[in-house]
């Protein structure tokens, strides 16, 4: 059977919110008391995904993410390996049924043959993700698990100067969940953005990999460089401290968007239009 | 007591989904068997809106809505009346105490005084309907709820041929849903439009009133003559036949929006933007 084996490309999307995340994340023991009780009970995208895919392909099913996004993060354009030996199956015809099987708030976006050597995890160049905050008065009525509702005054100006700041190759450290379990901190933050248009708050961050929540407390600090706790300058002192304790909170994760993942001069993008 | 009544209008949005609509229809007793399961067992948002009313200004309150929307369907400018004693708390105050009383998915945009003799339903003098449909093949991932979902091909230019036809004071009897109760069938429809930039697909109608699920009829024939199913020009044919088995069929709740309701000039409209 291992000759016939082809590996394949996915690109999915889907709405976090009943999901504890991709997968299950290995917390260190000491950690576990203290993780969030947020997703606990809820299956795994990627055990969802395993499931929809033996269900159809009629074989056991390794399915490999690039990110491991986590519970009640979202994602436009999350990418997986797999391999299987049913390739005589037409690749939208393999779409078409692995959607059937899936429920409504997963959806595989393509799928496309790939080198035997193709991981997800390693070969990736770049990541986007996106942090959506609802900024209005009135509570979100329409997509209350789809954005993080801010309704205080904010400097947009301090936060696009503050988010300039962590662009470039620093130690993130200070921007790091306890307990990741990584022993260099050092990533390279390619894009750190912030656009608004009444009432969307969008905090855009790219590189090549992050560390654990990582996006969400650099989104965290921008919203209080925004309400005037830090200043932008305040964003050396933070990545000089390598300490979480010097950065700001952690964002909520129903905010947090996967947008793409790149590899090579591939974008991979899919912009459904729809948030 | 009675003198110290004061009479408020209150503009409301609401997402229908967890609701058996505005309240519960007076379906006739020969058609009870028949209706749809959809929302049974659910509240309703006449009855969750009153509780939190009653808890925040501490008497009875009788909330009478605009209109009676369906289970499943939401609204972005309802309108209804009441009366209170309180008329001391300060307007921004009572509007943030009931909201504080609501769930996430009901939310009071305005309240405002008026004369004792102003009436919800009675003084509507305008409503505006929305129609969203995610016109795409992948199934709209973060809007599941909130649209309906068609993916085969669609004639736009006939559809808005046939929308123009309903424009007008026609007799809509075939698009009623029997058992609506109304011995006049007669409705002036001032706008009927198709909006379209892929993938969202908007069907507007204008009128000062209309019958049981006369909207949610209107756009499931047009999408029918999107499909080529009917002509435009069928659309006079189905009016004149006065028979609910001429027309298409009931678009699903779940796409339709009460945009806003009027009353003598004023627009009342709330744009949330979060669709």
């Amino acid at each position: 059977m291992d000759q016939l084996l082809q590996r394949y490309r996915m690109t999915l999307a889907y709405r976090g919110t009943a999901y504890h995340g991709w997968q299950v994340q290995d917390v260190p023991k000491t950690w576990k008391k203290a993780a969030p009780a947020h997703g606990r009970g809820l299956p795994t995208i990627q055990e969802t995904l395993r499931r929809a895919m033996e269900h159809t392909l009629r074989h056991p099913v390794n399915v490999v993410g690039s990110s491991r996004t986590d519970a009640g993060v979202h994602a436009k354009g999350q990418v997986a390996h797999f391999d299987t030996d049913k390739s005589q199956i037409p690749l939208i015809g393999m779409r078409r049924a692995i959607n059937h099987q899936l429920p409504d708030d997963i959806l595989v976006r393509a799928i496309e043959p790939v080198s035997s050597d193709f991981n997800a995890i390693l070969w990736t160049t770049a990541k986007r993700y996106q942090y959506y905050i609802w900024h209005e008065d009135d509570r979100p009525l329409f997509i209350a698990d789809l954005a993080w509702h801010r309704w205080k005054d904010l400097d947009i100006d301090a936060m696009k100067a503050a988010a300039a700041m962590l662009v470039g190759t620093h130690d993130f450290a200070s921007f790091a969940r306890p307990g990741h379990g990584r022993v260099n901190t050092v990533r390279t933050v390619s894009e750190c953005s912030v656009s608004y248009r009444h009432p969307r708050l969008i905090i855009s961050v790219e590189g090549k990999g992050f560390l654990w929540n990582m996006v969400r407390i650099i989104a965290g600090t921008l919203v209080e460089v925004g309400l005037g706790r830090f200043t932008p300058e305040q964003m050396t002192e933070m990545l000089a401290a390598q300490d979480r304790r010097a950065a700001g909170s952690t964002a909520p994760a129903h905010g947090l968007y996967l947008q793409w993942v790149k590899y090579g001069d591939d974008a991979g993008e899919f912009d459904s239009g729809d948030d």
